[in-house]
């Protein structure tokens, strides 16, 4: 069980109604969920600007799965990268294309590098990585 | 079959000679393919920022399973919006923390209001949206 | 003056040592101000997502200022949109290059296609906007 | 004068209509400019991961000028840092508020740190960072 502690903060009485209807709009059942969320977001950011960081991520993209032996290729590279690629998922988007999603665990530089590699091979038409630190608080 | 056209580019030597390096490193098998890309990652950037844009997301959040109720209510959400889920992953990383990757489609501005309300959820950690247009160039 | 509430956040214990250590990293003089800066970023970039906010803007770019006719062509430009362009700023960088600054004023949506119109002229290498609120919390 | 090479792109039919409609409502008077400043966008990028890069950088904050000795505080810290801060422009928004843009020289990662340290100040509203690698292409 996780500890937790209460802290005070002070801001504008117009500030803080901003912030609740914003909050409320989200969807977030009070304010330290969300200051939380905040928190949060700006701490991982800041420790995956360092190529070093554990993190695992997930690379999307959209191919046509028409364009010549880019499956097997892909197959063949997420088996290269076994130790990072833990899972995919395949979606029919339609006739042409499809989408996937791949899941890498790895060093935050090594996946960037990885998820680099993956969205510039040709029949590849969109791709974009969600990189997260593998350590959660 | 797609038609393709071919078009000249002027640019400077030394900017053509990062350009062939940086592409190189990223995997690139030709500029043509790398400069597709660009423009690619520009249009759809431009097209999402309409919110009727058709659209389709994938959510990508890690969450504490120990959490009262969450999963529950996650299963409520994602058939409460049958339309737009269209599939899921479970991806499970520790003892605590789970990560779940969830594909949505539906209008661009209709899709961030759901992600927003998803990672708004107490007992999600993180979570980050990749948005792409329905329509592929 | 304005008028100040206090309200009480709880987080846990770890989440919040590593964002007191973050927050004294940047300078932050305690964590109300670090609070307040993060929920002001998220409503500005909320607010700023509907073309018609009042906003204004510093264009930053770097040009060549011997590229023919740019200079006389910026000038112009700046007079034909009197009404936003509040003031700009000359920075000699080398022997070739300029840096320029530009503030602008207007609809959010406006100040962008301005911007995109100054960026895309011959002669400017690379651009980027800064854009703001003009309404304040 | 700036040797320039002539490179040929192909690229599908569509995506080209779709890139020239793009590229004309930017303003830009030719493709070749366009795809460069795509080009020098993307360099620039990876250049400015890297911490030692030297760059240059706006750093554009809104702040209350009746903040009690912000004012002081903001030339002190400009002189402290006297190598990089090249020169700053002061612009009246409003009866309460100032918005200042200050011109940064000197190592990406320096430069990051110094406009943390500036826009945790107290009294400072909004503040956004421009940062560009010195060397231009």
């Amino acid at each position: 069980m996780e500890q937790v502690e209460r802290i005070g903060i002070s801001l504008e009485k117009d500030l803080l109604a901003l912030f609740d209807k914003m909050i409320e709009k989200q969807g977030y059942p009070n304010r330290s969920e969300a200051v939380r969320d905040l928190i949060r977001g700006q701490l991982s950011s800041e420790q995956l600007l360092k190529p070093s960081t554990k993190a695992f991520a997930t690379v999307t993209f959209v191919y046509n799965h028409h364009a010549t032996k880019l499956m097997e290729k892909l197959t063949t590279l997420q088996h290269s990268h076994l130790l990072q690629i833990i899972c995919s998922t395949h979606v029919h988007l339609d006739h042409d294309y499809c989408m996937e999603i791949i899941v890498l665990k790895g060093p935050a530089g090594k996946i960037s590098k990885t998820a680099d590699y993956i969205l510039s091979q040709k029949g590849i038409k969109l791709g974009k990585i969600s990189l997260f630190p593998l350590k959660i608080h």
